[in-house]
């Protein structure tokens, strides 16, 4: 999983259907000088700090497999930060 | 989901079947000194920001799964960004 | 694998279901001014070097496939390294 | 698809057997000190641009699939490009 | 395929079962600044160029596809480098 911290919501029109209703985190990644942009059903909240699941993990958060793969999703916010130590 | 900026279009004769009939975009990629080139369904253009949807996740732009492992898709542009924040 | 060191845990109460009861490590990833998160099942400790699957290496780390697709685990950890050279 | 430019061609005798046969060329990534090998069915020379698919759909570009998962090929040249712009 | 150079061997007796008698290689990455581990099957030795394949490929230079999801391995060397030009 990817440690990153949450920017805020994305909004779009102009989207892939699979997207439809998806709630769309910006998510700044943490030690680079990027952010991504993960599908989030914990209902994670600005400044928050977030761990981020990619690939067929990502697709488990919003429906655990095996038959998920018609699923658009390749990040999702998988766990919000409690603590670390 | 990667976020980046449209460039322009990528023209080529020489490609895999595959490809054919693709529009393909060469995308800025956001925060890095490099660009990516993806498959665009929903009519993008210079200038636009974006979202770039990568593995799975992009053969589910084009055509929602299970059986959509033989599109040659490895990047889609997923979202046109109307609003961050 | 990628190479890491174990920095510590991860404590969260909202996550996805998919990670419940999982042990959750933050490894430091050697030479890169970044950490991930890697589901641990060796018991490895802070301060160990580690070697981190990804994939479907990392859900072979908990439960070999093919029948696996629906675990929650895009990192784990798969060795604690006793020597190198 | 990751943009590169053609460095040159890679020879090996010892090789895993998936290999026999194909032309596998050097790429240097485009806004990275970084080349990567890809196998070329496209007969693309040196020096010229090109896009290098990955993942699935650098099997799709030796065989489409859903049957193509005994392709040992993780880079394929897909495309040579004419223009952008 | 990702280019490195072998650098030496890993030993671990705290591993998930699915490495138990796999030759471990510890390979520099050409052109970046860290190491990753892959499997070998060519008998690679120190100081060899090598590529080495990730994802299914990887799985694929163990055991070609596709009935091999249950092979722990996210990355093998596939090729130990002759020439390039």
């Amino acid at each position: 999983m990817i440690r990153g911290r949450i920017l805020g919501e994305v909004w779009a029109t102009r989207k892939a259907p699979g997207l439809n209703g998806r709630r769309l985190l910006l998510v700044a990644v943490e030690g680079e000088d990027r952010a991504l942009v993960a599908i989030d059903t914990l209902d994670a909240s600005e400044g928050e700090a977030v761990m981020v699941s990619v690939g067929s993990g990502a697709r488990n958060v919003l429906a655990p497999g095996p038959d998920n793969r018609e699923i658009l999703c390749d990040a999702a916010v998988s766990l919000i930060v409690d603590g670390e130590g």
